[in-house]
Order: structure tokens, then sequence, then C-alpha cells
């Protein structure tokens, strides 16, 4: 049968997690806390499924946690999104990306990418008949070129995707690419989808400049959040979309196709856990001690880095270890040495700068043996 | 902005249920049990989550409910699908159902459907640039006209899709029509997409075809399934997705983009819970025994009926109470008579048999009353 993704294969994060099952490695590799959550939102969805929350949430979301979405970009941002009309809770981050895509992209539509890119962006364009145009970051520091993405808008250009924090390099724009970025989509029309999944990792101090703060931006944009992220619990399949109404009426109609809604116990933890800003406002504190744990631990390996910005990942470039390609590399360290992670070679069409790409939302042990195997290269 | 749904509105499900809401009127609309799960379900999923199952389930689902799923089919259909290679766990049988089409209609392709169609099937075929062909069933007995399914098939047409038990009007597709169907599949080569959510909801001893039980059809037919309906817990979003390996591949592409995977605790949960066929098993008997209650009490009432065949719905001919239309019958019996239903013409394109649906998904002293109102009247 004729197939919509012909060259689509296995993710790269199932393929590494099942490798590093198969050999018993150490699996730093997808990006998903080892750690349990805590035990006060794990009671709380336990208890929403005792009392019985457990029938269809409304299309857009239970409403106390649209309430407690808009509390908290009023809180981190300044900026308002009404409950009723321009917030929706998703089935995680990838559905609210995939259904934003749906809704604004037609047959052949130009949408840019940024390369490396999550690898869920491509696919949804090719499925709404779109035309993926990816712009690569600029090496070694995964900077934006504006003047690239300039020469790079044409007639058919529809949206650009932006994802601050950037997976897998932990990049975050700067206010005068936010500022570019508004410029171009403002002078262009253009529909900007903002992957903020990562909004409350930042660290050493550093902001994070979400797209919800530039009003013009605003007021062309998606943003797209995920609580499996902040409150390490991938596995639940809850996050957001927001958007100014004239946009979130037509993510609507596609969301309520998808999926119609969004299981309704989670939702409600989520919206009671969500009412203390602490609980996410603490995560970026939490990560710093992790990746400094970690970098400690290896600075008189033969691995460099730059400490990430954000993020749960961290780059690091092995070209002192070997000459091998990176996909080779983490193969080879993942069945020769018990130690898995992403080579993000994958994200950029083959550019390979000699870096693989680890996740340390994980225990602390196991970022002590990871750095053990590291050292010892 | 364009939109790819221009005509789409919020679901008659929604609004009548916001209706109920606000006249503080019985809601027998929306299709939802308004009963409590199983405690021994609702302490499996509670348990999930304590005991930390809260990461990224595999793409395709859980391993152990895969293999349930697969068990079901041979207990009940002796029809056998490979856990590895042949079903996925979907977020509802919503995402299912819009997986499936966007995993095989391409652009300008015919989808057959036949109406009364329940309502996400002709938005899921738009967004995929598909056309929807239209085929009514006669009445009063809801049946197919194979032979206007025969002319209507064109060089064009990719798929069909059927929905035995059917909604609204819980009618049976039969062993003839399942032959028909083959038939007419496998001489032009089409896909089938059986939506089966009401699968275990069968009553008078009558018997659910699945297409599984045919193996030409089995070969070229997506089937859904929701354990929201079948356990009780529609706001768990956790149903499936059946298909041969050729079929599945394609599915998977899209399932990946879409949602990446499903709620990881509520699957172990389902998984546990299926191990016990009298978990489905008895389902029949249960809404058997609430379906006679309900029918009972009106049978001296203006409504007909012919008593469903399956599902839990019940479709009561109002033409001996008033010569209203169904939309506005169904309004002024929420507002006046603070009893909610489903009008039917919206899902067949006005024609209006003079039916509205009720969900008898309700606890007993709902039904009582809703009968109350109905004597009245
Ligand atoms: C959905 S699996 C991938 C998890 C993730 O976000 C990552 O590892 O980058
Ligand atoms: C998803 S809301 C509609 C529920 C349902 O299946 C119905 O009432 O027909």
């Amino acid at each position: 049968i004729r197939s919509k993704l012909p060259e689509a294969s296995p993710s790269i994060f199932a393929q590494m997690t099942q490798l590093a099952h198969q050999h018993d490695a150490l699996n730093l590799s997808q990006g998903f806390p080892s750690f349990p959550a805590s035990q006060e939102l794990k009671e709380l969805a336990s208890q929403a499924i005792i009392d019985n929350n457990n029938q269809y949430a409304p299309m857009m979301g239970v409403p106390v946690l649209r309430v407690a979405i808009s509390q908290m970009f009023e809180e981190q941002h300044k900026a308002f999104y009404h409950p009723q009309e321009e917030i929706c809770v998703t089935a995680g981050a990838t559905q609210g990306i995939f259904t934003a895509i749906q809704a604004t992209i037609f047959k052949g539509d130009e949408m840019i990418i940024f390369t490396p890119a999550y690898d869920c962006y491509e696919p949804a364009i090719k499925i709404a008949g779109g035309i993926p145009v990816k712009i690569p970051m600029q090496l070694p520091e995964f900077t934006i070129d504006w003047e690239q993405v300039r020469s790079s808008v044409s007639t058919k250009t529809k949206m650009i995707l932006i994802n601050s924090p950037h997976n897998p390099s932990g990049k975050l724009l700067t206010h005068k690419d936010m500022l570019e970025l508004e410029n171009i989509a403002v002078q262009n029309d253009l529909i900007v989808l903002s992957d903020e999944v990562y909004e409350h990792m930042i660290f050493d101090g550093r902001e994070h400049l979400s797209a919800s703060r530039y009003p013009a931006l605003k007021e062309r944009s998606f943003i797209t959040g995920s609580f499996g992220k902040t409150f390490h619990v991938t596995g639940w399949k809850t996050g957001f979309c927001l958007a100014p109404q004239p946009l979130m009426k037509e993510f609507l109609k596609i969301h309520q196709q998808v999926v119609f809604c969004v299981n309704n116990p989670m939702q409600q933890a989520v919206a009671t856990y969500l009412q203390s800003p602490k609980h996410y406002q603490e995560l970026g504190k939490f990560y710093q001690r992790k990746r400094d744990l970690f970098l400690n631990l290896i600075k008189n390996s033969k691995f460099k880095f730059k400490p990430t910005e954000s993020t749960y990942f961290q780059l690091l470039d092995y070209s002192a270890v070997t000459d091998d390609g990176d996909i080779a590399f983490a193969k080879a360290l993942t069945i020769d040495h018990k130690l898995a992670s992403i080579p993000i070679s994958v994200f950029m069409e083959g550019r390979d700068p000699k870096m693989l790409r680890f996740c340390f939302a994980k225990e602390d042990e196991e970022l002590v043996a990871a750095a053990k195997i590291l050292n010892e290269l």
C-alpha cells in the first residue's frame, strides 16, 4: 500500500533504548527521568481515580487545569491567555505539535525548522502535505543565522518552528534572537510554533524567553508545553497548547478529531499540583545540580563540553576519543561499554559534529556510574 | 487564517451536555456511564501510579496489554493478531480512527461511510484531503443496501468504514452483510476500517460479527476498540487498533507522530483487568438489564421503539408526541422537561426520522426519572 511516510523508521529514542536493554547498558539515551515523580503528585492522581474522575474531560481540558496554566504564564512571563478560549490540554506536547501543524499547514505550504531538530517536526509537516525547509544551526554554538532565515522565506512560507530551550543542544534563544524572529514573522505574516517543553529547566541564572513575552509574536504563535517533562511523568501524556483565539479556533477543530479529549484523572492531579508555583520554579535548581554533578565527574575525561544552558540533555564532544561517526560510536559505547546515549547526526541530516547527547534526568548513582565509564575511555 | 475544516462546530455531544448542565437536566445525551468504574480497576490504576509506572510506554503500547488484547480476540473471535506486530494501543478509539484514516487516505481518495455516521469520521477524512462518500442507511431498520455500495465504488475509492455495533441505532451487521462487504472489498481491493467500540454490548443472544472473523476481510481491515467504553472509563482515553502487518506498519508511522505513546499507568491497569474474560463477557448482560429496565418503564408512553440490539444507546420514535424536528424537540425536552438526548439528524445530513437517542449507561434511578418524564409527554 502507498505510504505517507515512505522513509520512516523507528525513532532513534526507541532504537537506543532497545539496544540499551539488549546489552544491559545504562540508559542515558531517551529523555525521561529514572527517579520517581513526587509522592504528592502520584497520590493526587491515584485519588482522582478513586474519586471517580474517570469519564470524558471537556474537549479543551478540565477548567481548573486551564486556569492553572493561565496563571503559570502570568507568573512566569506576565503573559495572559484566556483559560476558556486560548488554552487546550493535549495528550503530551507531541500531540500539540502535531495538531498545530495539521491545523495550519496545507499542501505545498513551506515550514521552516532548524536542525538539529527534534524528530517529530518533519514527519508532521509531511503528513499535512507541507514542505519542511531545514535551516542548519551554526556550529559549534548552535546559533541561528537570521539572514539565512530571511533569505529562506518564500511566498509559500506559512510557519516557523522554534524550539528554545533546544533539544538536543540545550541552547536558549536570546532576546536578540526573539526580536529577529518577531521581525521576520511580522514582516512576512508567518505563524510561529514555539516548542517550549523544557521551559522550566534553565540554568546558571539564565532566563527562558518564551514567545509569549513578545506581544507581536504572541499574537501569531502556538506555544506547546509538557507536564510530563516538568513533573517527571513522561508516561502521563499530558501537555498543553496555547494560542490566540483565531489560531486556537483552528487548533481545536483538529484536536477534537485527533483525540477528542485528554486523560481526565491526570488532568485533575496536575491542576492541583500546579497551584504551587514552587513545583515548577524549583526545577532549574534541581536539574542544575544533576548537570554539575555529572560534569564535575568527567571534567578530566577526554570528553569536551560546554555546560548545557537548559533542558536535561548534555552534549559531549568525543573527538578526542575516536574518529568514528556518532552513530557507530553511540552503538559501540552501548554494546562494549554499557552506556547508551543519542547520536545527534540523525537530527541534522548527517552533519556530524562528533557529539553524543546524554540525558542527566537520572538517579545520582547512575550519573556516577556513567561518568566512570566515560573517564575510562 | 485559512481553515482545514471551515464548517466545523462544537460536537453535538458537547452542545447537548452543556445545555443539560445549563438547565439542570438529566443527561442521557453524551455516551458515558454515570456510575463508577469497578473498584478493582480503579485500584489497579492507582497502584500502577504509586508503583512508578509513570514514564513513556513503548510506542505500540505496553507488551502485557498487547498480549491481553490478542488473547481477547482469540477468545471472542478465534482471530489471531500478533502482539508485537499487529496491535497498537491508542489514546482512545478516536485517535485510532483518526490515525488509520491519515495513514491510508491521500488527497483525492474516496472513502465510503454510512449515515447516520459517528461525527469523527467525516472530518478525519477531510483532514487527510480525502472525499467522504456518504451512503444513507435505509430506514426504519438502519440497513445497508449493498447494491448501492457497489455502484458507489469508483476507481478513487480507497476505504470503506463500517461501524457495527452501530452508533446511534444499535444495529448489528449480519453474516450476510459481512459477506457482501468482504466481497466488495476484495473485488475492488479496498481497505476496511471497522469501528467496533461497542463490541461487548450485545443483547438478546445476538452475536457481534467482528471483521476479524472473516479472513479475507481481516487481512485488509483496521479494527478499532475502546477500553473506555468496555470498562466504564471513557476519561482514560485508552483504546486500540488492530491490523495486519502491512497496514499496521503504516499506521505506526503516523501514530508515532500523533501521540508517540499512550498513558502508561492506565495501560498497566487495563492489562491486568483484561486477564479475566468475565470483565468483558458480562457487559452484555449488564447493559441488557439497564435497557430492559428503561424500556419496560416507557412501554405505555407515546414513544415507540424497537429494543436496541447493541451499544448503550436506545432510539425512541417521538412522532406521536410532536411534529417538531429532532433538534428542536431535543432542545425543548432538555429545557422544558429537563431530559437531554441526542438528535440524530445531525449524523445523517438532515434526514430526520423523528427519533432521539438516549444513552442508558446511567444509574437505575436516572433511568427511572427519565422514564417518568417521557411517560408524562
Ligand atoms: C518521545 S521519546 C523521546 C524523548 C525525548 O524527548 C528525547 O529523548 O529527546
Ligand atoms: C466523545 S463524546 C461522544 C461520546 C459518544 O461516543 C457518543 O455519545 O456517541
